[in-house]
């Protein structure tokens, strides 16, 4: 006889919910994005539906039309009514008992939530605090995976510890990103952020500071930076989807710049607020 | 207004099934365990239940006792009458909106299922082919974590070219294990296999087959092999809990021995027979 058990309870496994057979869940075999509204209108839906089609290319994951899930995500933001919207979604390559190949006949799951964008003005006004972790990721972190392990446990002893965030150092000792966030140093008055390639997420937010630094004549460096040069810029931030660009006053418990937010970053912050209304 | 979308369905958030925020899913944070029955007896429970234990405590998941577990692993088998059971069971972290941190009294997740062993007494008896994956993983592949994309990408990617297994070979060119079972090596009469360390699971079979090495004197070399060493061994073969141990035929294309299970695997499989009964 052929059984199931969800938490303390014995199911006959023909009477399963096939929510409980998601290969999202068995695997993490699925992709996510995240987006928000800025003032009732979403922001940079195109890059993230392209980001999207992008990861469930890398995966093979078929069955559902990114029109569709561009659809979906209209209709939840439309129901939901919300002006500062922060919109969740994944699809997982569909429910099948445990196997590790796929049958290429398999049904897509699409999920998604939509809520308030959490409140970050205090974070974005005052500046947070970071430590380092060693980036334990898998070697395609350009894929927005359900694979997250290692992320939430640095973010998670980055919480321990006191920090809002992790920055992530892999074996070269050099700065990858953030557990959650693409990271950003001002170096001698240059934007300093790691080259775009299979060790990163290819941060939207990211993608619009090379813009916009670009649009105040700021100088980029596409190349990644260690903790002891982290330690002694003249600024750092972060870049998050949910928060756009957030200040860093400290670093592995050493205070940046003047220990608040800086100039440039300031600057940049205040920039990026044109692509958003 | 907070509403999720489950498939084509929006639903308000406060009436979605908690299982559709588990942790398990969003961030693959959670552990798991396989194991067998051999004529009506669980095989190794102790020691399945010591690595479900270690990996648990590696993430830090609280809230459920081990010997709760076991209690559920024996009802489960119990109450399905099967006399070669498999039962696979995880423990994720719990259902909570999404957040990379965790809150401390959050309440972990059980899922369990039972069915009969696949039969894989012709592939035992004729032995499989296998090919070379690189090795994606990240850090930590000594927890049997819910995070198997890469696993998974790789067995899809041999099955493709017709292998039934994918071997993964390191960015040192060294064989670290099978995409979902431990690799081995006969050369020189001697049995090869990679040190236990963060890169590979420690293997229950593994573990058993060791010992019954020792038991009929073939000497053991805890070290990796080159995919080059391994096309020329003497013999190959995997051990997984599902089928125990399994010989290797052909690697990368290239016949292994005859080209036909060779006698020291075959004489490991008899001895191994000794644990089961």
């Amino acid at each position: 006889m052929k059984l199931a058990m969800v938490n303390d309870k014995l199911v006959p496994m023909e009477e399963l919910d096939p929510a409980h057979l998601d290969r999202g869940t068995y695997f993490g075999d699925g992709v996510y994005e995240v987006l928000r509204s800025y003032n009732g209108k979403l922001f940079a839906l195109e890059e993230h539906m392209a980001r999207f089609a992008a990861s469930m290319a890398a995966l093979r994951i078929t069955g559902i039309e990114v029109g569709v899930v561009r659809e979906r995500v209209l209709q939840a933001f439309k129901a939901a009514g919300l002006v500062n919207a922060k919109i969740y979604f994944h699809v997982t390559r569909g429910s099948a008992p445990r196997n590790h190949t796929w049958k290429k006949d398999i049904v897509p799951n699409f999920f998604l939530t939509i809520s308030e964008v959490p409140d970050s003005s205090k974070e974005k006004a005052k500046g947070i605090t970071v430590c380092t972790h060693p980036d334990l990721r898998w070697k395609r972190c350009d894929i927005k995976s359900l694979n997250l392990l290692p992320n939430i446990l640095a973010r998670q002893d980055a919480a321990d510890r006191g920090c809002d965030e992790a920055i992530l150092v892999n074996d070269a000792g050099q700065i990858t990103e953030g557990a959650g966030s693409a990271f950003f140093a001002i170096i001698d008055g240059a934007l300093c952020t790691a080259p775009l390639g299979a060790n990163i997420l290819p941060s939207i937010t990211r993608h619009f500071l090379v813009k916009l630094a670009h649009n105040i004549g700021m100088p980029i460096r596409e190349q990644c930076v260690t903790p002891e040069q982290a330690a002694h810029a003249d600024e750092l931030f972060i870049a998050v989807t949910t928060k756009d660009i957030v200040p860093i006053v400290k670093f592995d418990g050493t205070p940046i710049g003047q220990g608040v937010p800086g100039p440039r970053v300031k600057a940049l912050m205040a920039e990026f607020q044109k692509f958003t209304v």
